[in-house]
């Protein structure tokens, strides 16, 4: 039997299926259209008279970027609570919390030294966490490792004495540039410390991008306490790729290397977090947000500005539409996402203190890209309630309804019933900006931001207006 | 009955079908499996070994824009020969046709004189196709209009010797930008025209973007023959706010304007063309095309290099991957889509006369943005063979497979039994760059790009593959 033919009668089978299911959905039509209703005035608002890009641009250009502990982050702070006074809501109030602080410094240097002293200066960034190097310069050959079997293999009698260079690139072949990320970024991450357990005086790590350009790209890394902690800096993918090419023409390339970056006592911070309160389950709340911090390169437009902009979008829809949600619907501006999560961690805890009862929370921390559907962390019957609704976004060009990951902030908030929920927008671009300097507002696309906005803002009224009632026994 | 009752219904039906199409389908399991492997081996070709990106750049840094009977235009058809040379077909070859040959010239220049003479200088660019100044500069009051019935009630009477400015914005609640532009290019298009009735003696014309900048977008525009050629210009949307926001406290102000631009003789051009012979019927054609004009600003990176250079990796992919097909594949780069489309009409001329037989084409000109799916331009049976192939391409995000337009090039091969495709990326930024001195290849991404050569290489090597028998006597 052909294909073609198989295809003729698959055809006729679905035209059956599809005429039961019309019949069947008869029942439910005017729900639909008043859904469909809604959601298409949410989205006329948020792209002909939204605030969030204008909002984004204040963000980025009074501000700027706004790491943990620093005196930006603290601006940011207030000018989350401004923006959010503007919307009339029903409360609005600082979370304080402790954050970890960490400063750059103004002395970030590595010069690679060929064995004929010709010196090739690169453009490093010392990544977030990593110690300094006390004033001094280190110096000593530099060994490429593309693979943790490969440092395993070379051991201390190789690395001894050594910066330690890991340039694994990303793998372009995987769809989500996540999953590339997700594949590569141990080598940030845990570096340091894996390669001091063979004595290796430093690390230099490849950009997590799959960008060929000249950007080095920081972000966060972690000491394991039990060994030797030593600084750690990220090149460009450019420079990564030269560097990788002289070492096989010239084996005793040597680094040096100052950094003057430090930690230095956790300082005070917060949470922002505004609300407008249910009109029938005041008590139970729908979370929604983005992170305030950001790296301290570039403005953090995508990563996570658009977020915060989106999230206070959705409050702002709300209102502006008159649309009086039965749950409370809260927006929180993380603080600390980037470097030790204790924003996530400092509101799951007084959650949890409070004994207060959450429906949903909806993180948007993938850039301010084109939306292409959410992530839903929940329970098999809630992913269905979720999964019942793309068809009312198909209009829009949302399609992906996949169980998935919610995101960092939200993350603690898991409780085994509450449903977490991540904006998925197109992930192709999110890596050329992301920890980089290119992170900034004239890198994010109007109407892409504001999509992101309406998507979020119609999920949240879809599962505020039905609930999960598998899960519920009080609706 | 409650909407999620009526929803956990809906799921076991659906579940019953799944299962009963599961089992349907472990007769045609075999072509899926092998087709999708195929497809996995074009994405990951595409994505980690591709020369569209480096095709891209060599095209709009080594030429630049490319205008129909340019002298960029022609090295363009020399250089497009050049590159289709390097991928081992069966046969490349240039086939002449004669382009309309409009130059801008030196001097475009827009002064509004306020009625107390201060100047606003704007910056402004002829639209391609209009007529010059002779050397004059020609001044008079702007009338702004925002609609046909507008500018209908106003008439002779208010119009004469006057600049019609047609300040009507795109909408931007639409969720497609294409459709906004759609209607809206037509005070672009006849603009000049419509206004020469009632004795206007220019027009000033909204950019058609919805971002709002400083940077004009040029575009084509037609002359109606039975009226007076009056000049024509764009402003950018940001001048184009101003002057209507000075148009309303001051009704005196006058434009001046000084134009050098001009239309020469037909000049002599080509399509260029490059195919590899199907192994079972060499003598039916798929096409698979973009265009190698673009305007003369900026580089014509999204419109249209990255459609020239999606074709010639599709040709490229099917040679490196070892895929003979069965029908002849031709990769043709159009000349003069902007202005004319006489590449389009002359090859579909060209088919008749030679007696051609196509199967289907398919056009990549709406920007190399991450891909969403086709649209597709067919018979009713044709549409559901495309769209029996939609699951093969959920792994790779393309959601969107409707009947719709396939493209200005491809369109006068309709002869009632081609399928016409067009490939559909995401639409959001398009328009920040069309016609705009920013379509430049740094505003393309290489995964984005890359993302549509293989969009287009497994739909097209399905369609060999499959052919649509409910047309087809011979298969």
């Amino acid at each position: 039997m052909s294909r073609i033919k198989l295809t003729k009668n698959m055809y006729r089978i679905k035209l059956y299926f599809i005429v039961f299911m019309m019949l069947f959905n008869v029942v439910r039509s005017q729900d639909f259209v008043s859904d469909s209703s809604i959601i298409n005035k949410i989205y006329t608002e948020a792209l002909s008279n939204g605030d969030s890009y204008k909002n984004l641009r204040n963000l980025c250009k009074d501000i700027g970027h706004r790491l943990s502990g620093s005196k930006n982050a603290e601006k940011a702070v207030q000018w989350g609570k401004v923006v959010l006074q503007r919307y009339d809501l029903d409360s609005i109030w600082l979370q304080p919390i402790k954050v970890p602080h960490w400063e750059r410094g103004i002395i970030e240097r590595l010069d690679i030294v060929e064995s004929k002293n010709n010196i090739f200066s690169t453009s490093c960034t010392a990544l977030g966490g990593s110690i300094g190097t006390n004033g001094a310069v280190i110096s000593g050959e530099i060994i490429e490792v593309n693979s943790w079997e490969e440092m395993n293999s070379l051991g201390e009698k190789n690395l001894k004495g050594k910066f330690v260079f890991y340039n694994r690139p990303m793998n372009p072949t995987f769809i989500s540039t996540f999953m590339a990320y997700g594949r590569c970024v141990d080598q940030r991450h845990m570096g340091a410390s894996q390669a001091a357990k063979f004595g290796a005086i430093g690390v230099i790590v490849r950009s997590m991008t799959l960008k060929m350009d000249k950007n080095p790209h920081t972000g966060s890394m972690q000491y394991n306490d039990s060994v030797n902690k030593i600084p750690a800096v990220a090149i460009s993918t450019i420079d990564a790729h030269q560097l990788s090419n002289m070492l096989k023409k010239d084996s005793k390339i040597k680094a040096r290397m100052k950094l003057s970056c430090k930690t230095l006592p956790d300082a005070d911070s917060y949470n922002v977090i505004g609300e407008i309160k249910g009109t029938e389950y005041p008590n139970k709340v729908i979370v929604v947000g983005g992170h305030l911090d950001s790296w301290d390169i570039g403005e953090g437009a995508h990563d996570d500005g658009a977020g915060v902009v989106q999230s206070i979008e959705v409050l702002k829809l709300f209102k502006q539409l008159g649309i009086a949600p039965k749950h409370t619907i809260r927006c929180i501006l993380f603080m600390n996402e980037e470097n030790g999560n204790r924003g996530g961690e400092s509101y799951a805890e007084y959650v949890r203190q409070k004994g207060e009862e959450h429906l949903m929370a909806i993180e948007t921390d993938r850039g301010g890209f084109s939306p292409r559907g959410f992530s839903i962390d929940g329970s098999d019957a809630q992913i269905r309630v979720v999964q019942s609704y793309q068809s009312l976004f198909e209009p829009y060009n949302l399609h992906l309804f996949k169980k998935g990951y919610g995101g960092v902030d939200i993350g603690p908030l898991r409780d085994g019933s509450i449903c977490l929920l991540g904006l998925v927008p197109d992930s192709q671009r999110y890596f050329d900006f992301h920890h980089a300097p290119t992170d900034v507002f004239e890198n994010v696309n109007q109407r892409e931001l504001e999509l992101g906005s309406a998507a979020l803002t119609s999920i949240i009224y879809l599962i505020d207006k039905y609930g999960f009632p598998d899960l519920e026994t009080n609706q």
